[in-house]
């Protein structure tokens, strides 16, 4: 393919500096990108070396300028060159069709043009929107809702009742509507709590590999539009993720939690039941959430506190030693003043 | 489905105050709860608000009143709501009957009403007990041996020579039976160590999805009877874990480890190699054990110490600014004393 | 099967004492082992009880003497032992074969002795070396390569356009090549970033069950040979893990890090993204890196702080409690000199 400065400006939005009529064949990065493909210089880091790229062209913020380049520039750099990839490596998508060797249970409702791949498994009462693609050896439960242009990736797990929105994403060999981990002591051992609710993934949202998102009680297990978990994800049941928050990779999300919208939780991060987390909340990576966080706040550490608590306290953390040698010379000094005092006294 | 309070007391062995004719069609929670619906109130936080929910009928501790509504009083509410809630929705299961696009290796020795789902793959020398449940793309490896009224959700795998006892489930992704972690490093590259034993579950066990269970490299990787584990969990080679004892998501359990019965490890908690946990164990979430713990100890932190002491650091931590600057003033205090005791010397 | 000793030396490059021409059954753990069967006293620990097991053999460090004892003396008893557990469990392969109930796509370049299993999926365009085995529901995508000798165990996923090397073993569940967790901000929601890059993984690399390995943006993320990671590890996307390092189970290594050879990460480190560790470090269980290690050097900690620095800060950390009762004492007698002093002054 080949495109010209023109028609990527375009699609991006973004003012050319250069020359208008470089045709460009392929995105790259910018150390590796050539004379004929586009690349990306998003911040000072790149953009102090931008006359060390063999680029054709380079995407920079808006107010860049760089003599003797082709550049288009744009509000947002690292979203115009990902819309740039993506008009050079559109999604790819398999041939529509019912592949004869994938099972399909009873009473299917079917869009138009899906795609549903060998030893993929349909149960009975399933619907799937236009343009579905269920990827090899994806297993549909009984009962399932799927919206339009949603991609289910190989060994995925769908099971009943669970209602998934449109564009949604969902990575090879996650589990989506396992029981929710519930039991009732008897004083002996554990009495299975039925799980008679469902998972509910809104429209957008793209659900990583290998996670596991457990059905409710009752009602729903909820992830909002936009959501974005990375692997190996754990969410219990009960839980809402509130619209286009982010939850990283291992991140756990103990039953029952609200999480609002926009936040951020980083890598192994873990919130335990039952809390409340509001509107662009950040936890940084490995904490341990153990009380509901506030609308805004960053928090750290496990038990998490106030991030800029917790780096005052790691701060005097890995100065203890110190601290403890001055503590032991304070006491050896009184002792003698105690000395002295006895003697003068 | 309807039921009388009258039928449903005598399942849950429970006292009815009340209209004792009263017809009850679902299970709802607390706040949703309609007319012809019953619901739990197990704890203070809703049998203080009892008034507020609409339920026709309302599970209550043994010593509770509740003038003006129908209560059900038992000696364990959450146990008997939960078998209220498995009256009105009984596990489902499927057809029994083995799919023909199945497949079945030599020799299966096959209890009564199975049911083997399409792409379920079945090895050699298999033995499944009456009532097992293989949903779609299960595998079972080469001479496994499977209790009564097992269940296996989807896209898990049990491999060769595994033990499963009866009344065990086991959800989607799993994976029962993968090689010990285990090399001889050669000075240079590490070296595979065989692992010739098994993992063996015991009755009524209940495995979440996404786990990996490792096979012993002698002997076995036990999972004793009523153990219950979260998603996500990964259990190592030779491990034991004792009589319902409960591991939630993410949980880590390094090899050789011995867990003993009712042991509780919350979330992400970690335990190191060889290590010997005693009955009634409990570990705080995401917590490194690091040494070996005392039956009916509770531990907490990485490395993990005794909870107490641990609640008591803590504490202590978030003050670390403040006591910092306490030994700075008394430096400076002591430093004015030296001053003038040299004055005055 | 049966072996002399004088075979297993041989193997081994061991030396013998006792009966050279004793014969050995079976290898087994050292309480266990009978009368003709060889075991392992590879350490103090089982050396000094060395008179308490029946093996018919023990393997035995170089310099170590047993009278009346028959041992196998060797450089790396651990080693040794592990090649003797080879010789009587040599790893198991199905038959060689396609199984008519897998679905081969178009256009596969396949070595010889090729073993697929039942419902596994082969996409179009694969390359397939020799003695290949592909577990049942293994699915493998298009224009995929693979070298000779690997294994590929049940409901394994490997994406589009990876590169496998030789004799690479894929325990069950994992996926290899999921996109990568990136997305652009677009102000209100996030624009997903095309993932054109792969995953190559290397010579003599084992991975374990149910790891998530994402593609890389451009490029590649690389798994170099011998590398061996344990269950629930996630490796994002363009990290390159070195040589013969090993990632111990629910490892996170976030984006773009680079990891040198021999480096150790216990269970559940985590590795902030564009980190760069050296070789031979180490990074003890649970610890968040947080900034680049260079080589040779062991960080423990969340924050990861040198393992020295932080075994005196934990030191201190359980000596909280009495170290601030010290400070306290410390303000009160200070109190009292001050008082002193006025009515002195």
């Amino acid at each position: 393919m080949e495109l010209s400065l023109v028609r990527i400006a375009e699609v991006v939005e973004g003012e050319i500096i250069g020359d208008r009529n470089k045709y460009i064949r392929d995105v790259a990065p910018f150390d590796a990108a050539k004379g004929d493909e586009i690349t990306l210089a998003g911040n000072a880091k790149f953009l102090k070396r931008i006359h060390e790229t063999n680029a054709g062209a380079i995407i920079v913020p808006r107010d860049f300028q760089a003599p003797a380049k082709n550049i288009i520039r744009v509000d947002n750099p690292k979203l115009a060159f990902a819309m740039v990839s993506n008009l050079f490596y559109p999604p790819s998508r398999p041939e529509p069709g019912i592949n004869s060797k994938a099972h399909i249970g009873k009473e299917l409702i079917c869009g138009r043009e899906v795609s549903i791949a060998p030893f993929a498994v349909i149960g009975d009462n399933v619907t799937l929107g236009h343009r579905v693609v269920l990827h090899p050896n994806v297993v549909i439960g009984d009962n399932v809702v799927i919206g339009n242009d949603v991609k289910i990736y190989p060994n995925a797990t769908i099971l009943e009742r669970c209602r998934i929105g449109s564009r949604v994403i969902i990575h090879a060999g996650t589990v989506i509507g396992s029981d929710g981990f519930g039991f009732a002591p008897d004083g002996e051992k554990y009495y299975k709590i039925p799980h008679i609710g469902i998972v509910q993934i809104d429209d957008d949202v793209e659900i990583g590999a290998g996670n596991t998102i457990d059905r409710a009680n009752f009602g729903k297990t909820w992830i909002k539009s936009g959501v974005k978990t990375d692997n190996l994800v754990h969410i219990a049941h009960n839980v809402t993720v509130g619209e286009n928050s982010v939850l990283v990779a291992q991140v756990v999300i103990g039953g029952s939690v609200s999480i609002g919208k926009n936040a951020i939780l980083a890598g192994q991060a873990a919130i335990a039941d039952h809390l409340i987390l509001g509107d662009d909340v950040t936890v940084v990576g490995q904490s341990g959430v153990a009380k509901s966080v506030p609308s805004g706040e960053t928090v750290s550490g496990s038990p998490a506190i106030p991030h800029r608590l917790w780096l005052r306290v790691q701060k005097i953390l890995t100065r203890l030693p110190e601290l403890k040698k001055k503590l032991e010379e304070i006491e050896k000094r009184l002792k003698k003043i105690k000395k002295l005092e006895r003697e003068n006294g």
